[in-house]
Parts: C-alpha cells; structure tokens; sequence
C-alpha cells in the first residue's frame, strides 16, 4: 500500500479523518506509524495529499491531511475485455487497475462460457476493494469504472461510442504483425484497447471490431496466458502514449 | 498447452513417441484427439514441428513426428532478477517462460529477505514444470536456464561477464524517466533486463549496476507489484527489440 485511499465522505471539511478497520491496521503493523509520522493519502477519485498521524490507538488511527489544489487526470487506456475465466479475473482486477485504466468494459464473445458471468467476482462488493488494491498499489485515486455487457454486438454496435467517445481503438490480434507504437503514433486521444477470450474473438466479432474502427495490433508471435496478455498490452500501449512526441 | 514438448530422448529416430501421463491426458481429455489427428510438438531446446496420433489407448497416446529443419533462436532477454516472495515466484514462472526469457538469474539484494531462498519453488522439480507450462503455451522450446545467487556483487562484478556476455543491461528503476524503447533503439545485442525487489535495489546496489553499463529505464511513475512489474517490464522489451529496424 503506497498510498491510503480515503472517501470523501469520511473527511471533515477541516481534512480530519479517523480510520478504522484494514487500512488502520496496514498503519499501525505494517508501516509501524507514530504519532506526528506523515504519510501519502488520496481521495477516491479526487486529489493525492499528504497526512499528519495526529493519533493512535491499538484499532484505529486519525489523520491531519493536506490535498494537492488539483486533481491528476485519469489514466488515459480504456479496456474492452472478453470476460475471462472468474478465477482470471479476480487475479486481474488489482493489477489492471495499478496499470492504469480509465474503465473496464467486460463483455461476452462466443468463446466465453456462460456461466462465467454468475461468479461474485463480477459484484461490486468483491471488485471495488481489489481495484482500490491495486490503485493503493500504484498511487492513483481513479477509481475505474467497471460495466458488463451480456451482447456483444449491442455494445459495439450501439453502445461504444457513448461509452467511449472520441477514442483510438485497438484490438488485440495473435495473428497480427502491426506493433501498438506504430497503430498508436503520435496519439493524444484517449485509447480504447479490445482483449479477446482464450481462444481468441470470432471472426464475425473481429469483423465487427473492423467496422467500429479497430486497429488490430499484436505482441508477435508468443500465445500468452488471457492474464498475462492483458498485462502485457495495457503495459506495452502505456509506454507508446507516454512516448514524448 | 497450444503445443506438446517432447524430451529428445523419448523419440525414436524414426519420430515415434508413446506418452503417458499429464501430456496425454491433455491430449486424450482436454484436445479430445483421435487417430489421425496432427497436433503441434516441439523437442525440448530443439526444433518445432507436427504429429500425428498414430494410437490412442485409454491412458496413453502414439505420435509419428516430423520435425523442422532448423531450431528457431533462443529469446533475445535474459532477465537478472532480485529474488521474489515464493508466492510471486511460484506465479511468475510460467509467465516469464511464455512472454520468452533465455535464462533467469535469481539474486539476492539487501531488501529481499533471506528466507525466501529455503522455498521449494527454487527447486527444479518445481520450476521446470512451471517453465515448461509457459514454454507450451507460448509455443516456444527453449527452456530458460536457471541460476541462484547468493551474492550480489559477487554475481555482478564476477560472475556476469561470463554468464552473459555482450548484452545491452538495463536496470528497471521507477525513478527513472528514460523509456526502454529509446534506451534500445536499433539495439541487435541480446538485452539483460535487471528488476530489483519489492522495495526496490539500495544505492550501493543500484551504483554497482550502473558501473556495469546498466542504463536506468522505467514505466512511469505508478508503481507496481512485483509480479505485474516483471511481466510489464519484459513485454515492453520485447517489443522494443522486435520493432523493424
């Protein structure tokens, strides 16, 4: 945990906070604070700031906290991913959202089981507190915003550019040759990247995915892991965008 | 497994192999194959190539192999990496070996704790298994060798000459802002990518690697785990070394 994620909610006007529960522990056993210690706060989607431990007890501790004037923009990659298997997924949330996405849209394709949209993995209750995992992990306070789409049709077709406007797409492809830095070049808009199931999107949605403006980029030849893949990716389409033009 | 690997040993000259065990039941459960059926094979550190089921018992499956001629080249990355938690470790293999890894020195450095050398996962009945899932999901034959170091400037200032000679060395560093694109540009050396532990290399490690040309790159300024920042790290390398020249 490099940073300590508060609601706006349970901060006085006055940037009063006292915590309880997971993040009072992480405070007081793992980083041993002390009174007058200062540590890296964030808003949920609002500004990092810095906090003064003004107290502590054996279960909770309170915090002065001072915020930066400005919020840092939201990361900039947005992910459309076929929904991988639950126990995929659950290893996913934490480090998609410390890779940096802006949302995640999950949706079904022909090579996603069905029963793979029943899991507690896809409830809020379950997703929130590892994307906030992973947000502490990475020092942002962008919560990614998550939705699942049962037609995959419907949201391409109809939903995407309301979802995501004015973006450049790309879609993972094995088979094909052109690298992200090339598709992306020079990109100052946000990117919106499509990750296929296991055994890859159909040819009927690859065709979809053309029509809607999809560039089709791939890693060359290795086939890797749906989990390590979308690591990968979201890492490689980083690195393009932050490239100094 | 996108394909079977073979020890050379269990081939006849002719390229006749009889499989028991987890390759078989993979063929036999999860590829449901039949007489007649070809199916990708590769010979471990040697060639690619096809086979066809020539039988299949209830238990066990024949394959007549063909190979190719030549044997694709080793990966280009070697990977100098400080050692993990051995829940990291045991995660990490199989990954490393599908996004292509020559071979994996495991080092020691101030921030890792000693204790994390005594786990099973650094044994090869552990990690070649591991090694070998990755190598088959990724279709590649070359498994990554394997060393453990115990002293770090030892290794460094020693012993790296010779382990990996004529390599261009890059040092993971979150602090810094060089892109491992433009530390590689046009770069035709094999590449040694260093990535220090959870809590990052101390100074003196840090200046004993940049006396031995490592160049200081990063990812930008979120900080990840060390599981997510070792699969980030080694996709990105790869795609800037396999960038057209």
């Amino acid at each position: 945990m490099n940073l300590i994620l508060l609601h706006s909610t349970e901060i006085t006007p006055e940037g009063y906070v006292r915590l309880h529960g997971r993040r009072a522990t992480h405070l007081l056993n793992v980083l041993g604070v002390q009174r007058e210690q200062v540590v890296r706060v964030g808003v949920l989607d609002g500004p990092l700031g810095t906090a003064q431990v003004v107290d502590v007890a054996a279960d909770a501790v309170s915090l002065q906290c001072v915020f930066e004037p400005a919020v840092a923009p939201r990361p900039r990659v947005d992910l459309l991913l076929a929904m991988p298997r639950p126990k995929v997924l659950q290893r996913l949330w934490a480090q998609v959202a410390a890779l940096g996405v802006g949302q995640v849209m999950l949706t079904n394709a022909e090579r996603v089981e069905r029963n793979y949209f029943d899991t507690h993995v896809l409830t809020p209750e379950v997703y929130v507190d590892l994307l906030i995992e992973g947000l502490q992990q990475a020092k942002d306070t962008h919560l990614p915003r998550v939705s699942v789409h049962r037609q995959f049709r419907v949201l391409v077709e109809d939903d995407l550019d309301r979802l995501a406007p004015a973006t450049r797409r790309l879609v993972a492809d094995p088979s094909a040759t052109q690298q992200i830095g090339d598709a992306l070049g020079g990109c100052d808009q946000r990117v919106l990247l499509a990750i296929g199931p296991e055994g890859g999107w159909n040819a009927f949605e690859l065709s979809l995915l053309d029509r809607q403006g999809f560039a089709r980029v791939g890693l060359g030849a290795r086939t890797l892991r749906s989990d390590t893949a979308c690591v990968a990716l979201l890492a490689v389409v980083h690195d393009a965008i932050r490239a100094p033009r």
